[in-house]
């Protein structure tokens, strides 16, 4: 007996694609749907369902397009500041104000500055108000002091628009300067694309609707959201129905009632087992299957189909598979329905990869990427790929696709990028690599509040991996708490081991507290690291390598325990919230970790340790002008003060210059 | 006496936005707006006010990310196909889907497809669906055919995201994803930037509201849509209040009125003499006004001030006028307020310019350029520079910048465009140049119905500037109606001397019926040529060098009329249209010209001659596969069919290759 085959095909998405495209082009499903009228003030964004013809002409009748008088042309020649011609006010020279119509017999315009008055010497303004209270008080002759051209300073009949002209053709998305130009071509509706209508149904026993406080095992459900949001921007308009737990007749009822009022239903099934058999097995019922299960990643399990003459598609529950085939499968559909070409292809740049991807063969893969500019070079560091990781495409600045029959990309590797977010965005990204700490999503969120415009960028690669990427060039600037563990000191040993030869600016930045995460009340009265060596005391450990781990084993050392005293001492997280959630789950009655873990799963925490967390910067950065408001930000009183009201910090080193590092390695603490 | 002072002031763009600013920032005028909060749902496109944190970790437990087994990783070491292990099902191996919880003790999943059943052979679905309904007749054993890694097929705790890390940063732009990742961190409303508040008061007493029939003298009001549909697209809240006619008590009312509960109020002067001194003067009564003219064009008479602590702003009324400093001053100032970098700045394209554009110095110039591709070149064509042609706007791709001091551009100089459409739709847009006719737009709506994303762009520069245009490749295709005095054939002679050396293919399209425009009715009875130089008939004549000029005269030889006859053959027009308005007017009894101008201006046609307007197309364009979708569109019999359905055409040539013209000259009627 084999493996078991799980989905039915595993297609190319473009095969994927053109089969079920070919199934609702036959079935009549992709035709641009009809128009419907509007008001033009309602119709921004809309799209033309047919012509827009001229009605009236604009101008539509010939009009001054100064103020001044209106003469024939023939009258002026010859006349300069020097050589003053004079006309009859009324019979040669007719007073007009811009846009007034002109006068039969005369042909032209001329400028009230260019001539003067004879009779008595009004000011421009008393002679305004004089024509505007019809108060007619007029000169019975002007001397004129240039000549006009026929036509000069008129605005001809149709200038702008001719009746019976094209003003705008079908399939066309209205603009600002689109509705002007449909009331001045005389209409006050216009017919628009009906919106396309999309169904959204979230499945799954497992899902809570947002707001709730999940239990292990049930899923908020937002999908539903974005998806809506995803429509939305497109121009559809969106419908999200109530969740159906896994239940077949309770699927099929809903799609088909949903069927009745949509152009397309969407089916988000759960990430649990058998969600998507659902899903296949209605649109089976109601309908046909075209394809069931696409090779991209994330999104494989995709279902599209066709029921009662309408386009079905059944989507996984990942979010991130989520909005990627969402959007590669419905937004070509909703475009076409508008009467608009496929979306366009997003902006690309080129970029130096900085890890190896490995992908394995067979599937295409979206990965997500954040990009750096760094001095003139690009840089593409790939998020987490997990299908789940949300944040992995709140945080991208482009996808990085990799093709079906490729095995992934060497660090290192020139990779094309499309855009999600404008590459001026890219240039104003300050990068910080290295460990994370809270305190950081602090000042990225400062830097957003003050500076509009500037982003600080975060990758999570530990503090060594922090060294490693400023080596290779990679980042702005890197979070450290790196102990040596001879000297006591923090980070200066690593920086000159790692950076030989840079100049390198070593700012303070926060102290933070190392504690023990306990169970709230603390029922064992763990007060110290000697109590980690009580009989009645378990421990969670951290990985081998991570800071807290090199920190705990300096200080046992310092204090003269045994680690082999230290039951669980062996036992290994890789973050601080796994420890914390060791805690919390009872495996373990305490782990080293700092005062958020312990907070964000409402535990307690017994303060021990201070280790010192430092911005380790390049000097060609710490000079440069991208990085002066961060520094000034720093460097404020207003944001230490929040840093130590976060609790767990202190601000004391703050912006100070810890230690500088010339080119030949020498410098030091200052 | 010197000439008059009209405007205040004219200074450069970039000193007047620093002037304003700097008043509007000491009044504490730029601030970011306050938050509200709102449901995520409803918050697409909405700008945080302040930082999202994750109130919950997600996934909020460790999870299984496949359906499978849970195990501990040790017990599965060294198992592959070949060499099973066995391991017990609900103390070793428990089963479990994705997204169940991790059971204590275990700390892998291991996939079910690397799985085999020992006690009895279920397939996947019976063993889903029994799963689901709870009933356990489950294997007591299971054989693995695979090892797994410690967190393999695991979604840690805090995967996505972990309990007070910033989800999102303020002054972000809400996205799909970022709605999804805001309800998973465990909200339900996020605290968004109030919208910027904009009234906009259209002032001038000659304003009518749309769909009004306008008198001369009368405008139709829609500049106020056009304004209001930009503050909504740059996601402000628009209100348009009631027009107000030049008084200036009644504008100052409204203002002040206004200012109670908006963040800016917008007063949009007609175009007639005085309106932006009234504006002007009510600023200063209700505070102050620190700019008035701005040295750009179109656009100049601009007021910039603050009143009541807030930003006030006199445009003018010009509709591109109107929109290009709105989105000038305005534009920046509500990306302000919404915590927003300045707009970025547009993508650019270099274009070679195809006309000598002169700029009169001291002022900024905004030139609309149509710009196309013409096989690798790119081209940017001048188009109408009148403050009032929206159309230009509407027809635009992009914008051309001719600075302050330039005295403006050479055709063949290399210009920066700024673009106002994607370069893809440039990329896709067919370059008809030449003798404009309504066929034309015709032909622009069918393509647009036909084939979105193709767009038909025509520049009417008249039959010989179309042929110079295709001598210089700044087109694809051209349309003539030059009728040979000597043979009296259309276009081949002209093709022949102007494009020596190109293949070129001369494609029918229609014949067009022109005629003598008279009064409804005809009420002097004009019947044919004849009839022109009658005692009592009055002629309108077209300018020398136009088709319908020369068709005039080649039929008046034909016929032995002496032109001196004609009384107002002198007398020419510029346009089709501008003919049929003198006869509307009664300055003339009758022009020739074309059933469309009748039509436009609800006047009578009396047809007397047919002339040939044909299609001249360079034969690699013709060849080209972007010209296809329109050579089949031409030759489809409906198209002949609508053409003909408008009156004053006949198809019967439509599609037809008339001539082709080799490089040797060769070639010619077929």
């Amino acid at each position: 007996m084999g493996k078991r085959q799980v989905y039915l095909e595993d297609i190319p998405l473009e095969e994927a694609v053109a089969r079920w495209w070919a199934a609702l082009e036959e079935a009549g499903a992709t035709a641009p749907l009809p128009g419907e009228p509007l008001p033009v003030a309602e119709a921004l964004g809309r799209v033309t369902a047919e012509a827009v013809w001229a009605r009236l002409s604009s101008p539509h009748y010939h009009a001054a397009a100064m103020d001044g008088y209106a003469v024939r042309a023939e009258d002026t020649r010859g006349a300069t500041e020097t050589t003053p011609l004079r006309l009859r006010v009324g019979t040669q020279a007719i007073p007009v104000d811009t846009g007034d119509p002109l006068p039969p017999g005369t042909n032209a315009v001329i400028k009230i500055e260019d001539t003067q008055l004879i009779a008595h010497h009004a000011s421009r303004k008393s002679l305004i108000a004089n024509r505007l209270s019809q108060v007619a008080a007029r000169p019975s002759s002007i001397e004129i002091l240039a000549s006009v051209a026929p036509w000069q300073h008129v605005r001809p009949m149709g200038e702008d628009m001719v009746a019976s002209e094209l003003v705008l053709p079908a399939n066309h998305r209205l603009r600002p300067q689109d509705l002007g130009a449909i009331v001045g071509s005389g209409h006050t509706t216009v017919s628009v694309r009906r919106r396309p209508r999309v169904a959204i149904l979230p499945t799954g026993t497992e899902l809570v609707p947002p707001g709730s406080e999940p239990r292990p095992g049930e899923i908020v459900e937002y999908n539903s959201i974005m998806l809506a949001a995803k429509v939305e921007e497109w121009g559809g308009e969106p419908t999200r129905l109530p969740p159906v737990p896994d239940d077949f007749e309770a699927i099929k009822d809903s799609v088909a009632t949903a069927l009745d009022t949509h152009d397309l239903v969407v089916v988000n099934a759960g990430s649990s087992a058998g969600s998507e058999d659902y899903t296949a097995d209605v649109f089976r019922e109601l309908g046909q299957v075209f394809v069931h299960g696409i090779a991209i990643r994330p999104g494989h399990p995709v279902v599209l189909g066709l029921a009662r003459g309408k386009p079905v598609m059944g989507i996984p529950g990942y979010p991130v598979s989520a909005l990627l085939t969402f959007d590669l499968l419905a937004g070509p559909l909703i475009a076409r329905w508008l009467g608009q070409p496929a979306p366009p292809r997003p902006l690309t740049l080129q970029a130096t990869l900085t890890r190896k991807v490995f992908s394995p063969a067979g599937e295409e893969e979206f990965l997500r990427v954040a990009v750096g500019q760094v001095e003139e070079r690009l840089v593409a560091t790939p998020l987490p790929r997990g299908a789940g990781v949300l944040m992995s495409l709140v945080r991208a600045d482009g996808l990085v696709r990799i093709p079906r029959f490729s095995q992934g990309y060497d660090a290192g590797d020139t990779v094309t990028v499309e855009l999600l977010r404008p590459s001026e965005a890219i240039r104003r990204s300050i990068v910080v690599i290295g460990s994370h700490d809270l305190t950081l999503d602090l000042l990225a969120d400062r830097l957003a509040q003050h500076h509009p415009g500037l982003r600080l960028t975060s990758a999570h690669v530990g503090s060594l991996g922090g060294l490693l990427a400023l080596q290779r060039n990679e980042a702005h600037l890197a979070g450290s708490h790196l102990l040596d563990e001879k000297s006591g000191e923090y980070n200066v040993d690593y920086v000159r081991r790692l950076l030989p030869g840079r100049r390198i600016v070593l700012l303070g930045f926060v102290t933070r507290l190392q504690g023990l995460i306990v169970l709230p009340g603390n029922p064992k009265a763990i007060r110290s690291l000697d109590d980690l060596t009580r009989e009645d005391v378990s421990f969670i450990n951290r990985q081998r390598g991570s800071g807290t781990r090199v920190l705990l084993d300096y200080e046992l050392k310092r204090r003269s325990i045994d680690p082999r005293h230290i039951q669980g001492y062996e036992r290994q997280e890789f973050t601080h919230l796994a420890v914390a959630a060791a805690v919390q789950s009872g495996t373990a009655d305490c782990g080293l970790g700092i005062l958020a873990a312990a907070r964000a799963l409402g535990l307690d925490f017994v303060p021990l340790l201070e280790e010192r967390y430092d911005l380790v910067i390049p000097a060609e950065h710490y000079e440069s002008e991208l990085l002066q408001p961060l520094l000034a930000l720093i460097r404020k009183p207003e944001f230490g003060a929040a840093v130590e009201a976060l609790g767990g910090y202190s601000a004391a080193q703050m912006g100070r210059v810890l230690a500088k590092l010339e080119e030949d390695g020498n410098g030091g603490t200052i």
